[in-house]
Formats: C-alpha cells, sequence, structure tokens
C-alpha cells in the first residue's frame, strides 16, 4: 500500500513570462528551491496555483514540469477537476501516468450541487480511476462536501484516500476526523488554512497545502516539525507570526496575488498575472508590497526596502516579539479598513 | 448602429447523446422550433446551457450550429467567458465570425474579485473585442457586478451594450437603470429571473434570457408582448402561472435539470446530462417529471401523464385559475419540505 | 367581519426630547400630520418606530397616544412582539383595549428558530389573542418565516389576517399570494420594501407598511392610487423617484436615522436618537442631510439647503426626469462606495 | 486591581416552574451545584440564559440570586444588555451593588449596526459604567464586533476589561490576542465556541463561558486544567468527546433546549421553556434525549436509559474510543440529515 500523504504540500504558484505565458524555467527554479526548503510535496493545480485560468492543455503541462522537476524526490499531488467527468478522468490518467502520487479534485464548481449529486460526482470518478483521489473541499468557492459525505465517499472507495478542507473551521476538520478515521485510519486530511496550522496538527491533521509556504516554506515546516514533536506552544508563536502574514498577502490583494508577491521577495520572478489591474491596483499593490517585504524582513528571510520600513510604535527591542506583531497587526487592519474589508 | 437587444432570448440547452456527446440533430431541430415557438433570439453557452461542463471546443461547436441553424432568423447572443482574457477573446472573434449579434460575459467565476477586478477584467476585454458584449451579473455562482461598475463600463466603452442580471432583485435592476439610461439609452437591460418577469418589464427591462423558455416558449414571448401592449394584470396572471412551473423546475432538481426534463416533454430527446446521478436521483426524477407534465398540461401544452395526475383537492373547474395554482403550489412546497430545501 | 387591513401604513417613527424620552407633543403632531397627508393607517413599534429601544412601558404608551391621537380617523397596527408568549399576549390585550385594529407580531428574534418553533409561538398567541394579528416577516432581523408556515398559520386561525413581508423579495410575496389567497381571501399581504412598491402592489399586495411614508406620506399614497387605477407606468415613474430617496434614507445611515433626518427636514424636532454617535458620525450625517434636502427639493416638498445642492451634471431642465434622477443615484453611490458599503 | 477574569464561567440556565416562572429553589440548587463542580465563574443573563426571554424585572432578579447564591465562591459576570444605553447602565448599576464581578454586554441586537456605531454603543457604556465590562461578539446573532473596534475599546477605556466571542472562528481570536494582548495585558479573551475549547486555550484563551459547562461542569473544568498543564493532547481527547455530545445538543434542538434537556439528566428539575412547543416537536425532542442519555452514559456521568442505548455498530470494546465516537458522530449526523439541518 502506498503512503498515507502527510506534511506539508505546497499549492505551488505559477511563475509568468512577460506575455503571461508559463515560465518553465523559473517554474522550475522555484520547485526545486521549494524542495530544498524542506517541503514534503508538491500540489500543482491548486486554487493558489490558478487553475481555473488555465487551460486544459497549460495545465498538463503544469504537472509534468512538476512530475519531471521533482523526479521522485517528494510526492505530487496534481490538481485534476476538469470540466466534466470524462476529462477529469483523462487528466486522472495522464497524471498517473506522469508518475504523481495522487490527484485532487475540487467539487464541482459554479452551480452549487446537493450532497447527493456531490456523492455522485465523486463517486463515479472514483470508480474508474487509476489514482488516488483526495477531496477537495473548498465552500466558498464551490459545493461545500459534508461529513455524512465524505463519510459515504471513503467507506465505499477505497481509491479516495483524504480530504483538502480549506474551510479553515477547526470544528469541522474535528468532525470528518472523529467521523471517519475510525473506519480508515490510512485517510489523510490535510487543512488549507495556516491561519490556525498548529492548532489543526494538534486536532490530528496529517497536515496541510498552504499558499503560504510558497513564500516562507522553511516556517510552515518548521510548525509541522514542532507540531510533530509535540512542541506546541512553540509551534503556536510561529503561528501567530505566519497569521500576520497570511492576513497581508490574502485580504488586501486579489487571491493569490498577494502571495505571487510574497514568493517573488524570495528571488523568483513570477511575472504579471493573468487577471488585468488598473493602475489604481498597480500603485496599491506596490505599496502593499512593502509591507509585505517588511514582515518578511521581521522572519528575516528577506532585506528591508531601500526606503525602510513604516515608522514603527516606539522601539521594539529585537526579540519583543509581542510588540513587532502588534505594529504588523496595525498596519494590517489599517490596510483593510482603508480597503473596506473590514 | 446595431439594433438595440430586446425580448425573450433563450439560453439554450443542449441534448446529448447515449454517449453524453452533443446531439447536433436533435438540437438543430430544437433550436428551430423555438425561433418557430416566437423567441426574439438564442443564447448559446449560458448557464442553463452549461457551459462549464463542456470543452472549449465543444462551445465553440454549440455557437457554430447555433448560428447556422438560426440563418438570420434571429440574433444570436453567445456566451463567451473562457480561462482567461485571451481566450475570452479568441472566442470573442471566433463568435463575431461565425455571425454572432453579440457575446455574454460572465463576471470572473471561482475567486470572487472586487469590484476594481471586474472593471478592469471587463475593461480588458472591451477594449479589444471585435463583437458588442453584454455583462453577465450572476452573484450566486460569479463576482457579483456592482452598480458603480456597470456606470463605468457603460460610460467608457461603447461596445459594452448591454447587461444580463440573474439576481431577481427588481430594486438592483431599477438601481441599473436608474444610474445607465440617462447616459446610454442604447444600452440593454436584461433579467434571468422569469420569476418576476412581467414586473421587471414593467420596470424598463428590454427582456430577459430565461431557462423557463426552453420549455414554454409560447407563454415567455406572450408575457413580453403582454407587458409591450401595457396589458400588465393580464401578463401578472401568466407570470404567476409561470412562477409554479418555474419553482418546480428549479428547486427540487439540480440546475438545469428540471428545465431539460419539461423541455424533453414538449418532444425532445436530451438524453441524460453531464452530471453523474445516484440511483435515488434518479426515481426522485421520475417522479418530479410527472409533476412537471401535470403543470404543463394545465398550461394545455402536453397530455397529462399515463396515470394521471395525483388527485386534486376538489374539483377546479376549467378556468378555475386560484384554485388549480394553489394546487400546484402545495405540491412544489411538499417536495421541497421533502427535500428539505425549505 | 372587520374590514380587510389596505393601503399604506406608516410605521411611524418617534421623536424624542433632548433627555431622550417620548416627545409626546410633537409626537401627536407628527401623527396628525401623516393622517392629514393621506395615509390609511400608522403602525407604531414597528422596527422603524425602534421598538427593540423602548422598554415595555414606553411601547405601551406609544401605541396609547397614537390610538388617542388617530381618533379612529385610521385604523392602527400596533406592533405587540414582547419577550415572551405570555408578555406578547399581555400586549395583545392591552392594544386591543386601546382600541388597535390589529397587531403585528415579529417573528422571534435573536435566535434563529426553525419553521415547526415559529409555527408554535404564533399558533400559541393566535390560540389565545383577543385581537387579530398580522405576522411580520424580517428575515434579515429576525426568524424566517416560510411559506408553509404562513399557509398552516392562515389555514388554522381566523385570527391570522395578513403578513408584513419586508423580505423585498417579489418572488417570496407572489409565492405568499397564489398559496394563501386561495384558502384565505380576506388575508392581507402587505410589503415593506418601497423600493419596489408598485411592482408588488401589481402583484397583487394589498398595501405595505413604509419607513419612507414617515417623510413622503404623500407621495406613497400617490403611488398607491396610481396602482389601485391601474397606471401602472406613471406609479413607476414616481417608485423610481422615491427608490432614489429611499436608498439615501437606508444606506448610508444606521436605520432608522435617514428616515428620521428627512422626516425631520418637513418640519418635525425628532431629537437625537437612542443610539448613541462619535463625532464623525454627526459629520456624516449634516452632510448626508444636505443630500437628502436637495432630493426632497427635487419633490419640491422642501426648499433646498442654504447652501444650495451640489454642482450637477449639465443643466437638467426641469421636467428631465432621467438626467436629475442620474445626478441623485450617483451621489448616493458615491457616498456608498466612500462609506464601503458597495 | 481586580482578578483577570479566567477560567470556565458557566452561562447558567434558568430552571422554570409549571407555570413558566423562575423556580428560585432549582435554580439554587443547580449554580450550588455547578460551583461544587468545579466551574470557576456563573454568567447569568447570557444566551444560553435566554435574556431576551424574560423581562427586565426577571433577568435582575436571576442575577440578585445568582449572586447571593455564590456567596463569594466564584466570580458573578452579569450580562447586563437592556433595550439601550440608559438601561443597560441601571442594571451595571444594580448588579455592581449586588457584587458582580463584572458585566458582559452584548453588541447591539435586531439591527445590524456599523463598526463606528458598535464604537460609539459601548464608549458611552464604558464612559459611565461602576463596573468592568466585557464585550461579548456574537456576529450570528447580534452586531459583529471587529477587531479594530476591540482595540480602539480597550484602548480608551480601561473599564473595558475582556470580551467574550462566541464565532467559533479559532483566526479571529488569535487576531484579537495579537492585536490587544500587547498593549493591556490585563485584558481576558473567553471563548464561547467548546467545541474548539483545548485550541482555543493553547492559543491563548484566558477561558470561556460555555453552555456544555450546564451539563458537564467537571469535564469542561478537566479540559481547562489539562491545558493549563501543557498537557494539550489528553486535553483534545476530551474536547472529542465534548464535540460530538455539543454537536447533539445544539443542532437537532431549538437552542438552547438541548442544554437544558442534557442538565437536566443531571438531576434536576428545568420545565419546559418558554418557547411554545408543537406536539411533532416535543416527540422529537424525548427521542433526541436518549440520544444525549446514551452520550451521557459514555462518559459514565448519568445511567443509560431504561430501554438501552441504540445498538451500536458491532461491539466496541470499553476503552475503544473511536469506535464509540463513531457511533455517536453516526447518530447525530443521521439526525440532522432526517432534520434536513446538513
Amino acid at each position: 500500500m502506498a503512503e498515507k500523504l502527510q506534511g506539508i504540500f505546497t499549492p505551488t504558484l505559477v511563475p509568468l513570462d512577460a506575455h503571461g505565458q508559463i515560465n518553465e524555467t523559473e517554474l522550475r527554479r522555484f520547485l526545486s528551491w521549494l524542495i530544498a526548503s524542506g517541503v514534503h510535496g508538491l500540489y500543482p493545480n491548486g486554487s493558489t496555483g490558478e487553475f481555473t485560468r488555465f487551460n486544459e492543455e497549460e495545465r498538463r503541462r503544469i504537472v509534468r514540469i512538476t512530475c519531471d522537476e521533482a523526479r521522485g524526490r517528494v510526492p505530487i499531488l496534481a490538481g485534476a477537476a476538469e470540466a466534466n467527468v470524462t476529462e477529469t478522468l483523462g487528466a486522472c490518467e495522464a497524471y498517473a501516468a506522469m508518475g504523481a502520487r495522487a490527484v485532487a479534485i475540487v467539487s464541482p464548481i459554479y452551480y452549487r450541487l446537493t450532497p447527493e449529486s456531490v456523492y455522485a460526482y465523486f463517486a463515479e470518478i472514483a470508480r474508474h480511476t487509476p489514482i488516488d483521489i483526495t477531496l477537495y473541499n473548498i465552500p466558498m468557492f464551490a459545493s461545500p462536501i459534508d461529513v455524512p459525505t465524505i463519510h459515504r465517499l471513503a467507506a465505499d472507495f477505497p481509491r479516495v484516500i483524504g480530504i483538502k478542507d480549506s474551510s479553515g473551521d477547526l470544528a469541522f476538520m474535528m468532525r470528518m476526523i472523529a467521523a471517519i478515521r475510525p473506519i480508515r485510519p490510512d485517510f489523510s486530511f490535510l487543512t488549507g488554512w495556516e491561519a490556525v496550522l498548529a492548532p489543526m496538527l494538534m486536532a490530528g491533521c496529517d497536515g496541510g497545502t498552504h499558499a503560504s509556504s510558497n513564500a516562507i516554506p522553511e516556517v510552515t515546516r518548521r510548525i509541522y516539525d514542532l507540531c510533530r514533536a509535540g512542541k506546541y506552544p512553540e509551534a503556536m508563536q510561529w503561528n501567530y507570526r505566519i497569521l500576520a502574514l497570511f492576513d497581508t498577502m490574502l485580504y488586501p490583494f486579489e487571491f493569490p496575488d498577494g502571495f505571487r508577491a510574497a514568493a517573488a521577495l524570495r528571488g523568483f520572478d513570477f511575472g504579471g498575472g493573468r487577471l488585468p489591474q488598473t493602475g489604481a491596483q498597480k500603485t496599491d499593490r506596490a505599496e502593499m508590497t512593502r509591507v509585505l517585504q517588511c514582515i518578511l524582513a521581521d522572519f528575516e528571510l528577506v532585506g528591508p526596502p531601500p526606503e525602510g520600513c513604516a515608522p514603527r510604535t516606539g522601539q521594539p527591542a529585537p526579540g519583543n516579539l509581542e510588540a513587532r506583531l502588534e505594529q504588523v497587526v496595525f498596519e494590517v487592519m489599517h490596510e483593510l479598513q482603508k480597503r473596506g474589508i473590514f
């Protein structure tokens, strides 16, 4: 039996060239850096990878490059959702042939389906797939997958080996684990909400797929290792720090542009995104990127911006984590308010 | 200048064959029947046409068949949304070449974008499109388009010639009309919510794109004509009747399966859908289809099912519209409650 | 049998004195002005009357003053919801003794109840009340009342004689009318959403309870009369005008402060509200009140503010309704955007 | 300076007699049992205590009884929200005089206020209160209190000493702690969502107010003690067990009837509630109460029901926690599906 999926899987961003096309050279360099930085696996064609903004051929190319570049160093969990069951099964076959460890399939998008239809959809795929499947629950964007449906799928189909949940609802994660682990100890529970990564791991999650791990793979890995070692208080300290970064990458930007901006600060050329921007947006993003750089500088992962970081309240002594956190939270909240998000 | 878009545009359903592929013969027969039944235009690749469940090549084929079959008898409004701006522009060019009157482009799906990004997206398309564009606002499924954004787009781009709104919110429709008609008298306002078709027309809508017109094109046309003639009370009587049918097609089924079932009752072979069904669902749908047939029999558009219609309360004399409506509403509410929707 | 409830019922605002207490003199003057201005009935202790911000004794006093001042000139629909069934029944008895025509009882607030509990609640009251009851559905603030529950209550209890619905959902109103009118022709359907007053009346509503009628009783009455006379297009023109005013009173203010500000412009001293305000809010409201005054000046119901109205685009000739409406909509949208509401 | 609020505060249920009146004898017996069972404080007039279903005089009586019965053994946090600021301040004074440690004030209910108005409301109270205040955020029922508003209040008013948050959103709790603890180390963070009690404590919460502690005070206390001792994995095991109970008390019942039913099983006569019930509901609740008794029997806190517990899948050996949890989760999910909740 294949090994259980666990650890930090990066839902990889895709660098684009000046024409908006996949920048293969930079993508390979980025993937190898992620592996070297300690992530346990790679997850191309996730929401972070903007799978809906690429076409079918491009999605296949992204997985092909990823499998090829990984060369077995880490397992690949490939996003395989296509327009319908037939084409999704085609992608499953293709990704199996490329050497992916498993595929992740988002619940049907656009229309909101009932639990019975969500079951029927995954059941039809699970019956015919040549590769293991993880369900992908992201209720803000796709049809929700409820606990009884996950239980039915886990009970009926050995090919369904896990779920990635991006709801961020810890009680929901616990309900899933309580319902399914007894009948399927091999089933993987992955969280997509790093805001609460350490508590999720304490509650029994096997790992996660985190957009933030594109920018700070070392830190998400560290939290994982600390939790596995039972060092929860220390893990929580780091979790607080990535929360401030996560909020800054997530809310003031269109997703996943904040994550692209932060990963770019680590030394990669991600190019523009596939979404057009107005002039006002470009100005905003430049400003927000400076805030991101200041936060990453606090992690000592990059230097501060040339113009320095915004004057901070008082003089937080080095090591005065709380005062620095407060400052960051404040800047972020202020940005959110300006943009009318809070 | 091209004529303003107005009247009933049918968001056409797509018949499938036994292999789940487009049944071109039946599609052509269906389209010609719709035109003969009085609809003012055809709208392929809408939500009713399940555009997200076909691939790019299929979407183009559907528009090609539609333009070819229409042969200029009615204008074609072609759904042109693709994975990104470049591919959407490719579709715009292709549909212009096929002879479509205009394209409809849904606001970005999956991710929920801010108004500024929605503007940037449509602006980029409007700058380069060779064919007129109608915006498509369907906030339950896609990024909402708010009134200030519609106003900006209408003010900045002559190529943006209308909006289809499926929110069903009459006050929102009125806000759009009040804001945009003074600066763009040529701009078309189309409602996608036939539940309130007559009131929408009274409020100044130019027409609509209605899933129901796949099943009862004569009736939606009649409501339109009655409203244009100022006969609102009579239009409302018909509106009440389609509301009962609409609710039955919409709520107890997965969208658009109820509309497929009703249109099939008019004598077309729509085949199974692209969404897998469980056995329980198949049984449910057969039962609901009998209810649909009874409603359509009340319209005298089809005969009753062989086993007759469910025993009705009392003996509503022919012409006793209210008693029959009450009966229908009751059956529908009962079904909805059984399914836990109400 | 008592006459059916119909027409425009004003959900009356409550003037307060400098100590935040009920200003009885001004309240009486205001109520008599409303009656003289043509409203068909008065509705004290509604949401507009801020029933939750008064205590039980104050609520009784408000109804007592209202019944006394009306002296039978118009029927009184008294809001009677109290903390529990026993106290609500006590209010029913008190208001019956004061001469109210009927009471309005909001669905249970704070907790969100299931339809079965909503039924049980109203059923218990309906069994023991000495006065007719209208249900009050306001799903944004209280437990929703669904169509099957309304049908059960209408079928089981003659004392339940109507519903006031503030959802603003026209299709929902039509569903209620289709389900209940056949079994209870005496049942009243009142809409609380004047944004779509004329379409609601065209769809068969018997009238409405409109916060706006505190400020423009003549106009809501005119729309009602035009609809009763079958003059829907003219009614719609007025409906568009009150929509612009309604949006300005509703969105940039805390409810019902915008309605209080507009009614004050008609010559009444409403005092401050019961809700504390920050200095920033006071400044904002003064500015928004000037916009309100400009809109009311367009209705020729008040003069313009001393400093004049904001420079308008072009020079809308008198009678150029559309250009003036566009201007108003614009100002409102601009305010809403500034406040982050759109 | 007064001691910081911390630990488990029980939001106390109120026993009623056969006439629906406060059963003082049973209330006193219940409160003393809670104190003896180890809870750190009592919280009368919370949502669990159905504060909106009692009148002002009853709310005062409940606090008076609670303070009197506690006799200083544990601190009292008294719910003090009344219809408006003046009356709320009156309650603050009364509860201070009765010896309460602090009051909890829910954000304004019914109307949904903007952050600026929420600030103005609490600021006005905080300026004049003679007793410490905790904010109460319960966004499903009342105006939400956002992080910047909490920060403003914490910065401006020493009398604001904490927040009770019932959103259940762990990331939101972390954002609050990160923003406010640096400037107010004395500020208490209490969670109202015991579904994730252990993770909340690990994240830095000072304690919680948990409806479940009415039924299982020993268990909520045990989780608190285990977390304070750093024994998170053991705390999580207990957290999983209360989650299954919590879901059964919360979802299939009207809140807080499931908690009343479970607390009654511990040997108290809670009487009927203040909410009327239909016959169907009474039957349902009797059935659900048997499920509750089976769960409590698993905790070895009560015996099983006379008719035994529903036949369980397989024969979970004693101590096989996971199999028994799975069984419970299943029964609950099945009930929820029957009731259309999932």
